[in-house]
């Protein structure tokens, strides 16, 4: 986990920028696309970057809360049938994964379900939900730390395979609400401030989780990163933070979706701030606690286009600018190649 | 050029709305893709809509006014040459059709030089550049219709082979300042608040700019929408107007770009104002003038990447968006079909 270097290397930069400002366009006239190569070119330490095997790894995992389904529209179950959707290749993200031409790997990271052997999931399965939080700790400390070793396992997997490319998605009935508690903790702000409508909550049904995570966020005083990750966290979340570091320490571009993937990362760069040099952000959430968070992580996403799905969606609808931005710094012409006039160079 | 007929269609629209709100998703959750997949669906008047063979047309041609480089950084000759780029594929508009698998054809509209006739050009030349508008007409009313004539018959063809998605780019030396113009007149604000930074203006230059559009503004009195294109036009200007109005005739997607392409449509909505339930906004450009341009239109890109490159890059990164939505449509579970509990829709 302390092995995640910084990508700081003053000489490739220069190079780098002076590679993106000769190609034959007006300076800077391609925006956010050219610190999208750069910050990739520095990712992978090279002037001549590659996205190679892109690959959107989904953790399921299923919340204690939700049984009672007072912050929840839709019931506990919904996980293991979405499962079974993203097995039976009916989900968004296995749409916009083919769409756009990505792996997709679906986990158990520890829903409520025993899934048959034969289906395409990778079982990391932690327990079968975590404990409502109203009454204890969501999970053990111990079985954070097998959430954190089991999705280490996946990313190294995932990366000795050729990839990467790696965002991140979920899907677990709830897990706004662990998001919201974290983002309360790491943040430090109310948790009236970090909770939103989820799945599709009116007015009503928001005030009423507001008041149940505040009374939850004020049982307990996590004393580590680690700690409230385990007392508010899903197991999908403490994977996926798992999975966030590993990918960092293995110098992985790592495509951040939404409000709970961003969850995770809130407790992965408190752990280790080297962490966000690999972070690409891919769009801004229509959750309204994630704009929150996008600005304090001091994140510029690529998309803004209103989702709030989750899955990994908006990583899969981002992915095809990373592949833009790394083709334009290596196959467009420079103005000398093209033999083009650079007016604005000579003045 | 009347033949432009509305989108509306009460009992599609219903069918569309249904379809999406069923797919295994809270509802809304896909935000702006839903609104793109429910728009394609109306013009193509189907349930199943599909982006079939899209294709970016590049339209270049020479100004005039850039001759005295008063208002353009870079030279006249960088039009002619930039052709050359993209006969090269070394351009960025070869780059991103490639990485998004769209096909791109570059016309001379009239381009100030004499393309070899073995080159992968087509050649559609209205004439070598247009006039100065400081001192005349930048084009005559014969002009504008041949270039009209011509950009139909371009359409035309790429329809016949099959492209159902068509987004448009131009090349231009000089040509923001026509935009400028164009903008001044069909949305009638004053020359200053319509002229932005080009290819790379400073704040001086910019003045300039402003100055010296102003007083051409003042010279001119036009009647109708074809004058004014024909007086602050430049040919491939023309050829865009002339050619969304013909791929909105033939009821094709018609994925609009920047500054450039969004000033062509102004035109052509004055001409038919139908032509608008045809055009996808691909994107916000850095070029101020765009910005509220698109708010007259009452338009919201799918993308705002600080892009200001022209070439159709923008409209080349969107399309992605344009297939992830078909395909969503299409292909993505309901809740029935995937037997997932669909609480919301009960309540």
């Amino acid at each position: 986990m302390k092995n995640i270097s910084s990508i700081k290397n003053q000489e490739l930069e220069v190079a780098l920028q002076k590679k993106i400002d000769l190609k034959t366009k007006p300076l800077g006239a391609l925006g956010d696309l050219e610190h999208l190569a750069f910050k990739i070119g520095c990712i992978q330490n090279t002037e001549n970057p590659k996205i190679a095997n892109p690959t959107i790894v989904v953790f399921a995992g299923d919340h204690g809360i939700a049984k009672k389904g007072e912050v929840n529209p839709f019931p506990q179950e919904v996980t293991a049938q979405m499962v079974y959707n993203f097995v039976n290749g009916g989900a968004a993200i296995n749409v916009f994964t083919k769409t756009n031409d990505i792996n997709l790997k679906v986990v158990d990271a520890g829903v409520n379900h025993n899934f048959e052997n034969n289906l395409n999931i990778v079982d990391a399965k932690v327990g079968f939900g975590t404990k409502n939080y109203q009454e204890e700790s969501a999970m053990t400390i111990e079985q954070c730390q097998d959430a954190f070793s089991k999705a280490e396992n996946i990313i190294h997997k995932t990366h000795s395979e050729g990839c990467n490319t790696i965002g991140f998605g979920e899907m677990g009935i709830s897990n706004t609400s662990s998001a919201s508690l974290l983002m309360a903790y790491f943040m430090n702000k109310p948790v009236t401030e970090c909770v939103g409508s989820g799945t599709g909550l009116n007015s009503e049904g928001i005030n009423k989780k507001s008041t149940i995570l505040s009374d939850v966020y004020k049982k307990y005083k996590p004393q580590t990163p680690k700690d409230a990750l385990s007392i508010f966290g899903g197991f999908e979340i403490a994977m996926l933070c798992g999975a966030i570091l590993k990918a960092a320490e293995l110098k992985m571009i790592i495509v951040i979706d939404g409000f709970i993937v961003s969850s995770a990362l809130l407790v992965a760069q408190a752990i280790n701030k080297n962490v966000l040099d690999y972070c690409i952000f891919a769009h801004n959430s229509n959750e309204q606690g994630h704009q929150k968070m996008l600005e304090f992580l001091n994140a510029k996403p690529l998309l803004s286009l209103g989702l709030r799905l989750g899955e990994g969606t908006g990583a899969a609808l981002a992915i095809p600018l990373l592949k833009a931005s790394v083709d334009f710094l290596n196959n467009m012409a420079s103005f000398e190649s093209a033999g083009v006039s650079n007016e604005i160079e000579k003045n």
